[in-house]
């Protein structure tokens, strides 16, 4: 059987609106062994997709807070009423599902600002409800085309042959479109380029093992997992060109808060003279953060880990890449490159 | 409950003989959630034992192959013969359970030599067993000595209030005493001193979070457990004083063979100016490898990593770290330091 050649049959089963304006969604605790869907049609349905990573991935936790908040307001509209207290408390408890991705905040800011505005013009439930489903189809939807774009610098940067390292997943099941870190990997790879990805594992919960493997295979992408700890000797070995990670919050200096072990990666890969870079949208810049010494980073509970009872366990789920580790930066405005106080902000102009 | 201060309760339980003569050992691969204990009689048995990792860490496959060589040898002696064939072959095979921990070769070879030797005087095969066993107590007795030895030289670059870093298990459950990454830390706590333990969780198989989290718990250590991504960023917190691992090797030149994810703890300490060392008894150089590059690498089973179907699985179960990341090595000798080409052949003398 040949594999099929395109992250589409991904991308399609990723998200989706059921006829009745639910939130359809894979659920990525299952993969790779079942393809589980399921819906989320109230805030404590998306809340919990969310808070236990069945929806996972900077971006696509925006989109799906953003969708999620649409079904919700569908139901709410059945009662006749839409008020912007009902608002503000169910997009306040959405943003408050996941600390460190800037990119749920920044939807649920959007959603906001078009609610507050039809509000000001109408009481319509329905006309409130197809207001914000529009906004969350836009952010959908400028995901999808800043994923293409990113490809489009990531391909740019990824020569014919090339092996390329990633962690955790940045892919299509993280993101409304071909991923991020992913996208120039599938770009390349529908150009007729070889190109061969390692895939760490990314402990404790295995995005790598479990969700760029399965995704990379699916879109037929020689694809090889291995456990975290051996980046390191495959670097040694001259066996890899170039580590591409996703991010979950850029700050304004460059500094990349993204999945526990980048930082490792980022550190390694400059003792072995590795090109590393991150693929982000735009929306996932914060400029409101200066460093990465602003960004919260979420920790995560003991059972994720299961060590020995009598053992404490320390389990953050992100951590910080100084920018100075940071080779450049695919965005979907093109590549920026240090000196990143510079160059972040330019891409906003 | 008072934690046991000691790690003499985890030493006993570890490895023993019954008393008709077979092994009676600790299955790791149930810990730390059972104590289940098992026997080896045949050579079968015991080859198994150490494929499977029941029995595992370099120092004690080589006691327990020369015990479960024994066990073996006792059954074999029941029926009357104990011919130099049966005793090469035997030896042979448990030779083979395991191809880069140089403690297994050395602990055959030393068999070999007093059986050989018993050979040309005797054919009487209770003789033989008891030549053969006391041969096997001596290999055992040595390493509990020589794990003291190593707590002594360890003990004494621990500082009061260290915070030690250490990766898959080298205590007492991976030798016939208290071990040798974590002799030092077992003795420094016997002592007194505030001691606490960061221990990487070694995926696959994880020997950190099951193996070495229990054992320090037993023994009233503190532990805290980690996935093996979480070290470059506890590192750069300044959380971590220093890295004692274990090794399966260590080369002539200083070059350590180890599990896989020890060479990414050195680069990553020397980045972050962190002294790495790493302990062992004598018995774990092997002269005759000139560098690491002598040094075979054992390829383990895709099953281990349980990645998505249709991905590749890149599996070694160890690498190299070279000399120049090994700020000295704890020995049974001391402390050797570099350049190791000169220092390490001189503990020898």
């Amino acid at each position: 059987m040949e594999p099929n050649r395109s992250p589409d049959v991904v991308v399609a089963k990723v998200i989706a609106w059921t006829p009745d304006g639910a939130v359809r969604y894979l659920d990525q605790t299952r993969l790779p062994r079942e393809e589980v869907f399921r819906e989320a049609r109230s805030i404590d349905d998306t809340v919990e997709a969310i808070r236990t990573l069945r929806i996972r991935g900077a971006p696509l936790i925006g989109i799906g807070a953003a969708m999620g908040l649409v079904a919700a307001a569908t139901l709410e509209a059945r009662g006749g009423r839409l008020t912007s207290e009902w608002l503000d408390n169910a997009i306040a408890r959405l943003t408050d599902a996941r600390p460190t991705a800037v990119n749920l905040a920044w939807a649920m800011q959007r959603m906001r600002r078009v609610g507050v505005e039809a509000l000001e013009t109408t009481s319509d439930p329905a006309r409130l409800v197809g207001v914000l489903r529009a906004e969350a189809q836009r952010i959908w939807d400028e995901d999808a085309a800043m994923c293409r774009a990113i490809g489009q610098v990531g391909n740019r940067l990824i020569p014919d042959g090339a092996t390329v390292m990633t962690h955790c997943n940045a892919g299509a099941l993280a993101t409304g479109g071909i991923g991020t870190a992913l996208a120039g990997i599938y770009v390349a790879h529908e150009l007729g380029k070889r190109v061969r990805v390692l895939s760490c594992e990314t402990r404790p919960l295995r995005q790598g093992a479990r969700l760029t493997a399965w995704e990379l295979s699916c879109a037929g992408v020689p694809v090889t997992s291995v456990v975290d700890s051996v980046a390191a000797s495959l670097m040694r070995k001259g066996e890899v060109d170039l580590v591409v990670t996703g991010a979950d919050r850029v700050a304004a200096n460059g500094d990349v808060a993204n999945k526990i072990g980048t930082y490792g990666l980022a550190v390694l890969a400059k003792a072995h003279a590795i090109p590393f870079y991150v693929a982000i949208p735009r929306s996932t810049i914060d400029l409101s953060c200066a460093s990465g010494d602003d960004i919260p980073i979420e920790q995560r509970s003991a059972d994720e880990v299961d060590a020995a009872p009598g053992a404490d366990v320390y389990n953050p789920a992100f951590d910080v890449t100084p920018a100075s580790y940071v080779h450049g930066i695919f965005t979907d405005r093109g590549l920026v490159e240090p000196p990143y106080e510079k160059t972040i902000r330019s891409i906003f102009d």
